[in-house]
């Protein structure tokens, strides 16, 4: 038994403390269960998913929208409109920019100092660049940590670039796409699909100018978007946070869509496709790791020099990649 | 033979002349090139990179840094510069923020209605959104084409967000990293990382407050840095782009790089690392797109309904989906 192993046999044993701490409202027990899901090995990341397999679900709610649409603030509107019904919630914060994790940082640390002394409240920011896949392992993951840790609500906040942003929805049971006037947001949200993705659209920021106008632009555009009959209708809340206005119709939008998933099913249906993409992405990353994996280092290296040669192309070097590979699966 | 078959034929019998039209200055035989580069088939894909291999290689400058950095602005004064050397120039703007591909949006308009009559310059932008792995596939192609059709230098402009960011630097031979003062932006460039992929660093808008501190800032995070004495040291350039203050040192810096580059034998190294990039990218695609294949349909399905019932956990849904998956790597 080597030192690394005994190490992860001993994180391995504390992870039931750790969750029994983090049932009991210490934020220390799901912050260190957290990390080791960042930043744990495969087995500690494996030890710790066992332990939460079979957990209550949570609401995971994802928040989405461009930068300077007023996440955060709807965000905290949120958070304390649970706390007032005495859930339990948890804030992920998915920062596609940042290479940064664990702890909490920029608009979090102002948070976090406001709910220091809530036990019900956890706020955890969780960075997604350099990742491939973007939320493809660590944020699932999280969810399901939270959801152990004994959270009834998860706001699952990111930043709408890229790809992550439709990694949201994956993840999430009720997504909400936040726009604002000014923005040009309607239109592109429009164009981009997120009105594909969005289960809730809110008018953030809507004490100003042309706010009716983006609502209106918004409502055309879902009235134009075929949907069937029984299908969830997403509705448009108008959003001014800082005063509150708009905040109960949102909740009551966010209710709605939450009875609509238990009641016709959907909400057994999204929990099969994000485990479904969990699965996927975890077999991928394991897939990846053979490719790239030391015993493939000098085939790669022979190939790649090939192709920048000029002697093969690419499509014929990956051929005989995948060809050269051919174990991969069942390592 | 299926009418799919005939077209796909059809188009590849066209590669050829599309190359020479190209390559004879026509815009609309790169601009088809990398069409059937973004939204070909796998086996159209396949023909382009096979009649584009064993080209000669541009200089592919990689240009990123935060929106608003001024990037636009820097890429048009290098595009009118390296022109006034008679050098063909191609712009590759990638977007992840965006899903349009094809033709000129947003800024590149009015470049290229500046540029509309210049057989010399082509201007392209391509979105990122949604595409897993960002790059990894269509732009590098895209990179291929664009040295096939006879261009000389290639500016890969993007946004500095997420992934995207360091897939430039993978693809690019000089990666010019870009930050201005008032955005916080020399501190966040060190935090993230950025500067270990910068060859260039321009201090943009340099004509504003605060342009001296922030040229001095990155100034001392790279004297921390700890680089071998025969390491390639980055300048870092003041540039005020409208008035074309910096442009001729920033000319300078990239020749200088351009010269060590092939004096070290660094550029062949790039190059053979951004082939190896490209093939594990096709490779990891082609298994992607396996895994998630029709065949393997309905034991995802299964195994996620178990997930998501909390009958086992994720990893071991991946072990079993891998292990019914071992014809994978050789489909």
């Amino acid at each position: 038994v080597t030192a690394g192993t005994a190490v992860t046999n001993r994180t391995a044993q504390n992870i039931p403390e750790l969750l029994d701490a983090a049932r009991a409202g210490h934020d220390r027990g799901t912050a260190k269960l957290i990390s080791l899901v960042e930043n744990g090995s495969a087995d500690t990341r494996r030890a710790v998913a066992t332990a939460c397999a079979g957990s209550q679900w949570a609401e995971i709610i994802g928040l989405t929208g461009s930068p300077g649409v007023g996440k955060s603030t709807a965000v905290n509107a949120l958070l304390s409109a649970y706390r007032d019904r005495d859930r339990r919630v948890a804030v992920l914060a998915v920062d596609p920019s940042s290479p940064f994790s664990g702890g909490a940082v920029l608009g979090d640390r102002i948070r976090m100092q406001h709910h220091a002394l809530d036990a019900g409240i956890y706020i955890r920011s969780m960075a997604s660049r350099g990742r491939l896949g973007g939320l493809a392992t660590a944020a699932p993951e999280t969810l399901r940590v939270l959801e152990a840790c004994g959270f009834d609500v998860v706001l699952l906040e990111t930043v709408g670039v890229g790809q992550v942003e439709v990694d949201v929805a994956t993840h999430a049971d009720t997504t909400v796409v936040l726009v604002a006037p000014g923005m040009g947001d309607s239109i592109q949200a429009a164009k981009a699909g997120i009105l594909e993705i969005a289960d809730v659209l809110v008018v953030n920021k809507a004490d100003r100018d042309g706010a009716p106008r983006v609502a209106a632009e918004l409502a055309d555009m879902l009235a134009l978007a075929d949907r069937p009959p029984h299908a969830w209708h997403p509705p448009i809340v108008s959003l001014a946070a800082p005063a509150g206005d708009g905040l109960p119709e949102l909740l009551h939008a966010l209710d709605d869509h939450a009875t609509w998933l238990t009641r016709t099913g959907q909400r057994q249906e999204r929990r099969t496709s994000q485990a479904a993409a969990q699965i996927q992405g975890l077999a991928l990353g394991r897939l990846r790791s053979a490719l790239i994996g030391r015993d493939h280092g000098i085939t790669i290296q022979a190939l790649a020099a090939e192709v920048a040669s000029g002697a093969i192309d690419p499509y014929a070097a990956a051929d005989q990649l995948l060809g050269a590979s051919g174990r991969l699966c069942r390592d």
